[in-house]
């Protein structure tokens, strides 16, 4: 079994790269950047936007599956960036690409702003109404829409992995929970908005381990990758004051809350808990106190 | 008003270039290949998966409107190949580099293969279900779905024009009106089906109309262009055998029914008749009896 990974540099990328090393799964990580974790892969540099190149790298490495998460990501600017445009269509010709060389299966990366959030307590892959957006979500539903018809008439399996709300190793320290992190190890005041809003959040290292478990299982169709649980993100914010021993840092309800943002985003993990097999991760205490942990290294690491 | 028109060297576009010509529109023409049709217009060589050329040009152009014709056409190649990929893309960069550019309003071509034509009588934009199958009608879907997301986050009008089926000057000489029309002007056997498959088949210079019709209006979303009238496939062999007064000639039934087509594509055309304000255009039997004096001339001149 030979996996390919796109986007294997990113954030997901390289907890998905480790959790296939450590499953022993043979893996080629394509991306543009080179991977940064240590683990036993081959790395080719390809650019998924030259359609030429993409082919010819598929035919010599001859996957079995990939699973492509590559796609723009720059924070904040990914939701509403012209170059979501690009990676509908790259995505839909790497598929194409694969399938030529010999690819069985494929699983791509979605996201749980496809859904309506504000028409269900909880996101279900088969009842939940899409209706994305912000061009992230539209991008990524539409190349969900033309993937799977690309399925039928190639003849591959296709599955799509719906990510909720993560966090961990390597993420962007400008978003929720490394800026908090950060601000308490610093010993510096922490300032978020009252979180009343509620969200699926899940270490990055379960998610990259349900996503393998995905791939190299039979199922197809969209499958939620979360944990299942919903939790208010001020709660969040007081688990990590609570962890750093920091609590009186905290200061919930400083800055304004966003507008227009759904209250509440949480995944039925039904499908990968039943059908993918994949068991609960980490509990949110544990995965925040470790993601603390990490960001005070980093923290030290960069003095 | 300036309208940009895309794909005015095809079918449809010709029709489109002459109708707007006609109603003093004034035009510009993008295209690789020189359009045909000797109307009053300005010509740009301009290659649309070429985006920055794209967007020099708009920035030039500066028109009010686009009309985007142009997507891949090939004759039986179109249904499935890989480069509808490319014009979901492509579309949605248009679309923002005319915003860019300050055009108001944005009119993309969709089809009838959009719907899931076996569940209803007649296609309804806001009531039959969208279940696209083959690459070109996911791809157009894809498209649409994109561009009505473009349209709410960059602010402007974006209309869908969803074409039936059209015969007339122009058409690919291998498509079921020419190859009969061809035949009988030549005085040998036309072969076709048993026919019994009903469609919505319209003149494209009456389609052309209808399509200048809602680039000029205010009305916004999918609008069906057809003729509102379901006529068989044999119907419409057998009016151009009475028009060609060669009726002796037509062998129906003498080619195998194609697998898997649906029984019945027919538009319903209350909007572009009640909201769009279009008149109906020409008869069938006038349109045909057109056609078949274009191809007989068609086949003399090339004699």
């Amino acid at each position: 079994m030979r996996i390919l990974l796109t986007g294997a540099s990113g954030f997901v990328g390289g907890a998905v790269l480790r959790a296939l090393s450590q499953r022993g799964v043979e893996t080629v990580a394509l991306s543009r950047r080179a991977p940064t974790v240590a683990e036993d892969y081959v790395w080719r540099d390809v650019d998924l936007m030259q359609p030429p190149a993409v082919a010819a790298a598929l035919n010599a490495i001859r996957p079995d599956a990939i699973i492509h998460l590559a796609w723009i990501v720059e924070h904040g600017a990914f939701w509403t960036s012209a170059t979501n445009l690009d990676w509908i269509t790259a995505s839909c010709r790497l598929a194409l690409s694969g399938r030529a060389a010999g690819v069985q299966r494929f699983v791509g990366v979605g996201t749980c702003f496809e859904y309506d959030c504000t028409a269900s307590h909880i996101c279900r892959e088969d009842g939940t109404p899409l209706r994305p957006t912000l061009l992230y979500g539209v991008s990524k539903d539409a190349a969900r829409r033309v993937l799977s018809a690309l399925a039928l008439s190639h003849d591959f399996e296709f599955a799509w992995a719906r990510l909720f709300f993560l966090y961990g190793p390597g993420e962007n320290p400008r978003r929720l929970v490394p800026s908090i992190a950060r601000a308490l190890a610093a010993g510096q005041l922490a300032e978020c908005s009252a979180g009343r809003a509620v969200r699926d959040y899940m270490d990055v290292r379960d998610a990259a381990e349900a996503l393998v478990a995905l791939a190299l299982s039979p199922i197809t169709g969209a499958v939620n990758i979360g944990s299942g649980e919903g939790n208010s993100v001020r709660r969040i914010v007081q688990i990590l004051g609570r962890v750093a021993g920091r609590s009186e840092l905290l200061r919930v309800g400083a800055l304004p809350d966003r507008e227009g943002e759904p209250a509440r985003i949480v995944a039925d993990i039904t499908r990968l808990r039943d059908e993918v097999g994949h068991r609960t991760g980490r509990p949110l205490e544990d995965g925040l106190a470790e993601a603390f942990v990490y960001w005070s290294e980093a923290a030290r690491a960069a003095r």
